[in-house]
């Protein structure tokens, strides 16, 4: 791997930035050819870094600003009135190529806002997508998107989100012919919307996909497809439904031994097998939702990640940027535009 | 409760008729005043009623036809081609006075079909929405709409089915002044798309609706909500997805019991008390999603629902069709109306 520079925004996450220097040190050890450039406040960064002893490590440039950008801010507005907020001095730092890849755990919607302005869709691309991976029963990973970015979709849309999904699948997690399917209300052809239904329709038709047809909400974690491709609004639907029904079960089962002196006793022998058992589905492993379609890496790493679920993000943005997945697509998706010509 | 009559559908469900008379044995001996005409064909049903010594009960009409829609059928082709399948004399019992409610676990899109033409909708109505209560954390039940009768709504649509699911929970569950909520992909006003901002606008100037605002995906199950609104892709993408998390939850659950040998040993215990703790859950008990919205209570059954869950989803014909729920829900939305003059 040659060397590449990522650029870290520090602040903005629920759990400050003591989560990202933790995460930092953790890469620098991992990924040994990566620089970073580190961006926050460095009245609240210096001392942290002295504490993992990362102060003035050679791979580290500390770049200070004291603007972020709260959750709470509105996207439009933040990019007039916090021109200098950590997060968009780490995807200015990609547009101006002195980063290859920049990751941040702050407002979602400002993020794909400057983002998008800044590093600007590769030609050819209608819209980019909010993608993250997700473990699946197979044992590997399968890639859903939208995830929010875009609330309606068009089927020209949708279908360009199954060219870049696929790219993805392959470069990053090395599928080879990866599977890619529309996320409908049913498997038939008939079910659905006309939008879902023309996506399927241009997706079937095209050389440049394996396209497997419709698959319902149930298989999401099946392994059934690589790519889920929907609108934005059904993906987060989707996502967040599959999460609350994951934390009630748990929260159930936890009360359901706990209510029993037997199990109460065994509950520790439980908790080490089951939590093995789902280890595949933590969330610290499969943090990290990239924006596709950008002319660089935008990772966006949940809001109050963890140390090890922010060092998964930077660990999915150094392979996007190894594999230099925007150029990927970008080549994949201009011969898709000439085969429609 | 006043003498009622239900037309059940005995054919077209994937375990066969003996389900709904095995269902219907029970509903017999639950309500003491209902009439059931039981519609299918009497070479098969009358060995079975006779099994169950219910042949020539005074509460069962036994109706015979041999056509029957297929779950692979075409919902617009059966309305020409089986003119007298069970699902639609039972549709058009309803429809002729003679049944108040009707029972079917047959083709949902068919059932949509041929109830939407038979009985039309209630005056004012813009679009009957498939609605099924879920069980709540909270203990209760929360009812979720549109589950796939309707892929795409517009605002004035969603604006209605939040109407028609408050009557619902008022009528049917009890609830004295219903949260309602419209599922959206984050909480604050400016999240989601168009359609869905400005159904939250309408609901929220209307003095008819208790109307809480958006939630998200992981608050389907939470009872924060009495009546859950969306279209019918994102609520069916929404129940799927949560039905395939848990059924992998479940199931790895199980591995992971199976896997050692002291709570192998231990299997029994902890799955008697597993399987009571998750009795709210368990579909059996809240089998049954309804076509609000129409001149009549129309009941769709799952597919391949046990004697059990069948016999759920006829108490929740009974209950609707005993309030009369569609001249609730008519009365409600003319108030709606009149006030919008």
């Amino acid at each position: 791997m040659s060397s590449l520079t990522l650029a870290l925004d520090a602040m903005g996450g629920d759990r400050g930035p003591a989560v990202v220097v933790a995460a930092l040190s953790r890469a620098l050890h991992s990924f040994p050819n990566v620089h970073f450039i580190l961006i926050g406040d460095a009245n609240e960064l210096k001392p942290l870094l002295q504490q993992e002893k990362l102060f003035e490590h050679p791979r580290i440039t500390l770049e200070h600003t004291d603007e972020v950008i709260e959750m709470t801010d509105k996207p439009g507005q933040c990019l007039r009135s916090k021109p200098k907020a950590s997060m968009r001095i780490a995807i200015e730092a990609v547009a101006d190529n002195r980063a290859q890849a920049c990751v941040s755990a702050g407002n979602t919607g400002a993020l794909m806002a400057i983002a998008y302005l800044k590093l600007k869709t590769i030609p050819g691309v209608i819209r980019p997508a909010l993608v993250a991976p997700l473990p699946n029963q197979a044992g590997g990973q399968s890639f859903l998107l939208d995830l929010g970015a875009n609330p309606v979709c068009d089927s020209d849309t949708l279908f360009q989100f199954g060219v870049m999904g696929s790219v993805l699948a392959r470069e990053v997690a090395g599928i080879e012919n990866p599977k890619v399917a529309l996320l409908n209300m049913g498997e038939e052809e008939i079910k659905g919307h006309d939008t879902v239904r023309h996506a399927g329709q241009q997706l079937k038709a095209s050389s440049h996909i394996n396209y497997i047809g419709f698959i319902e909400g149930n298989d999401i974690f099946s392994g059934r497809a690589d790519v889920i491709v929907c609108d934005g609004f059904s993906g987060n639907v989707a996502l967040k439904s599959c999460e609350g029904m994951a934390r009630l079960l748990f929260d159930n089962l936890q009360k359901s031994i706990k209510g029993h002196w037997l199990s109460r006793g065994l509950a520790w022998l439980l908790y080490k097998r089951f939590k093995k058992s789902w280890e595949w589905l933590n969330p610290d492993q499969y943090n990290g939702a990239s924006l596709l379609g950008l002319r660089g890496v935008v990772m966006k790493s949940h809001g109050n990640a963890s140390a090890n679920a922010y060092f998964s993000a930077i660990r999915q943005a150094v392979a996007e940027a190894s594999t230099q997945l925007p150029e990927r697509i970008h080549d994949r998706v201009e011969a898709v535009l000439l085969d429609d010509k």
